[in-house]
């Protein structure tokens, strides 16, 4: 999950009230015949006995682990996502590729040189600029929050390492990494533009490890934009302290060296379960991971709940009535390239994509069930909240985000739903090392599998469709 | 702290009571005056409400940092000791210095070279040797624990990289490290044995963080040990699932560099509270630390705790009966150098050292008493469990290990006593990058200098002595 839940979070705080929207129109919901919501309750059952996703999960972390976007690594994870696709029977697999600009990380590193002298555990923001060999540095200056930088005036750091020691706070719906976010977006380029040789972060994370936290930084900003690090949070409060304490200057040496490529070849995994019409529910997550853990809950979870919710759809009697499409989307991470290239590529087919909904926050229990539907449609949401509630999923709002993967389907017009995840811990974990396997509950996974194979299945039944979204501009 | 708590932790497994041994003895346990009564009463009160020990804990991590035995760092460790006691009004403040070899870690690196290639966190075990440049790549072999290597014939190994992955049990009195570090100390030497060309083992911790744990691996093993590594607890994780999941051999490759030095020199920082006679209270915490870390717990905690603890005594009217001397010993975790060169140093004045006590287990709350003082003398431990009741510190029982840094003094006669500390959480921390200041509870390190100051006041104000232990032929 990247920077454009930017947009969710801030249409999910605008909200004023969780119930639906369309609640004031008089018109009766929908509703499942009773041998549909005695299949939904099937399906939840299984869903919730399901081994199927932990074991994509653990193989895809394990025999795959770490798949940055555009790497010989995420070549690999394209081929077990075909190879788990086929073994499943899934139809129609195959790689739907593209070309995106390459970022790596080669070696990072960071100390203070003076009055203090110790290493300081720092991570590279994405696509950040590598430092001369060597390393630069600088006499740190201290801004608590991004907004103290902004109002800084426009020179005045000439020489300088700019810290950004904004902190992050942890809610459940992930509403703090809205703001957390811009300073990792934009840290680089306010940095630059004042002079300053280098910027560091306080990480986007909530948890209190020597584990820095990686993450895009602002796209195409050009010569502006300085290398920019992010320090783990005890790695922060350390640098903090020491310009409390310190008589003198501190002074900083960061040292990133990064590699890039202008063009490398990265591409969508799709697999189906044909229907009976040709329309099509788009599902899945992204197959990517950030290069520095493995990816378990970033997004390997939402690979495996997606694929093993519509694999449980699939083993019912007879074809669903629309097809159900998983996308393994590639290249999330750094540029959400996967996720523009599948609209790009199947804008010709956008009027039969009936609905799409991802899977990337994680492994946490689904809370909360959103949906972004045509005013009209609205109300169909209602069949969904009725089934997810023994699952203890409460009713949510008609402004749901989708999911960055989906961003440019949804942008032509295609309706989208939220399975809100329990992000409470999500934040101690993403992006850094310790996003592995181990910090994914099977039971919680299991959840998930049941409400997304409860849901798939009801939109791909339900008659009538969920309307259509106004068309935007840009893919995002 | 380091491997030879081991022995406190047998010894503590085998007392089969929690109260003290001489309970059978009738004769009335000695008692303190009324005034003595009130003014361990007014030491407690002050040391709940102590900040010293946090500015001594918060300005010796952040100004120094990392500390490792020998290493400049440490170095400016004593100095920063020296600074701080004379700062305080200790007496007599002086480093005692000493030679002992050196070791340090440059670079290390470990990878999954097929069938599933991706990078594993890894730490150099203390005074491991360094692997060829290049590292060292070998099909792993994994043993579930010490035990079942231990137990494979004494070839067969040839080539191989061996991985123990046997794991930690977590207790609240640390006793869970006794079998961890076995492991540790003796995966080099009987994986050298067999022909192996290095091992990794899981690290001696409870955490499921991707920080290994470092620490020392058994001196003087000479040529059979080999290059050997910790895994992160989530790493080792992952490796084991890799050889569950591969259908060909695992191949590692480990690349450790690291830098040795025959003699340096360290030292021991000493200041004292001089008393009305020529008898001593010896207390105190390490001074070096691992590298990886700040050493906040281990044992920049225990130097904050006893030197507050003096302080406090120190501030009452009057000369105290017996001299306070605080000693922040070095180069403890890398072969305890620092408190063997102490007793070697003080051997012709130990019978002047009435009672030696170490604060080394970090920072968690005091929940027991332990005392090691003469059969004839145990009784009188009821005096300090007295005082201590109203923090919640319950009796324990004559068999203390005091402390790694007071072994060797311990073994010339000396009495000591443990102010047992809550390690529940200690071996998440322990010897990682994770051992730093965020992870103390102020209010936990208030109780630690409430219960060191009680305890303190009384072994220097109590009637009599505490008897002397049997003299030990080695100083460990």
């Amino acid at each position: 999950m990247r920077k454009n839940i930017i947009a969710m979070l801030a249409a999910a705080a605008a909200a004023a009230t969780f119930s639906q929207q369309a609640n004031a129109q008089e018109a009766p919901p929908p509703a499942l015949t009773e041998a549909q919501a005695a299949t939904v309750d099937r399906l939840i059952d299984a869903g919730l006995e399901d081994d199927l996703a932990w074991d994509l999960l653990e193989s895809l972390t394990t025999e795959v682990g770490p798949r940055l976007g555009g790497s010989p690594a995420e070549a690999r994870a394209r081929e077990w996502g075909v190879r788990e696709l086929k073994r499943l029977g899934f139809k129609n697999v195959r790689i739907e590729t593209y070309e995106m600009p390459y970022w790596a990380r080669i070696s990072e590193s960071a100390e203070i040189v003076s009055p203090f002298p110790q290493p300081l555990a720092v991570t590279a923001l994405g696509r950040s600029r590598g430092t001369p060999e060597g390393g630069v540095a600088g006499e740190v200056v201290r801004f608590r929050t991004l907004l103290e930088l902004q109002d800084a005036p426009e020179t005045g750091l000439e020489g300088k390492i700019v810290f950004v020691d904004e902190p992050m706070a942890r809610t459940q719906d992930g509403s703090g990494y809205g703001t957390a976010v811009r300073k990792r977006s934009q840290a680089a380029v306010e940095a630059g533009k004042r002079g300053a040789v280098a910027a560091l972060i306080r990480s986007a994370g909530t948890d209190s490890h020597r584990n820095p936290h990686t993450g895009g930084a602002l796209s195409g900003a050009g010569e502006t934009a300085v290398p920019t690090a992010a320090l783990s949070n005890p790695d922060a409060d350390q640098l903090a302290r020491a310009l409390e304490r310190a008589k003198a200057p501190v002074i900083v040496k960061l040292d990133l060296q990064v590699e890039t490529a202008e063009s490398v070849i990265s591409g969508n995994v799709i697999g189906e379960i044909p229907g009976q019409t040709d329309e099509i529910i788009v599902i899945g997550g992204h197959l990517d991971s950030w290069d520095l853990g493995t990816g378990a809950i970033d997004d390997a979870s939402g690979i495996a709940i997606t694929t093993a919710a519509a694999k449980l759809v699939g083993d019912l009697k007879g074809k669903p009535k629309r097809t159900i499409r998983v996308v393994m989307w590639g290249a999330e991470e750094v540029g959400i390239y996967g996720g523009k290239a599948y609209a790009e590529a199947h804008k010709d087919e956008m009027d039969k994509h009936v609905l799409a909904a991802e899977s990337d926050f994680g492994a946490g229990r689904v809370y909360r069930f959103d949906t972004r539907f045509s005013d009209e449609e609205a109300p169909k949401g209602k069949v969904f909240e009725a089934a997810l509630r023994r699952l203890a999923v409460t009713p949510g709002n008609n402004m749901a985000f989708g999911g960055a993967d989906i961003g440019a389907t949804r942008d032509l017009g295609v309706p989208v739903v939220s399975l809100r995840q329990d992000g409470t811990d999500y934040f101690d974990l993403h992006h850094t090392p310790d996003d592995t396997l181990d910090k994914v509950d099977p039971e919680d996974l299991r959840q998930n599998v049941a409400a997304w194979a409860a849901f798939v299945y009801i939109a791909s039944e339900l008659e009538g469709d969920f309307g259509r979204l106004p068309v935007k501009e840009t893919g995002q």
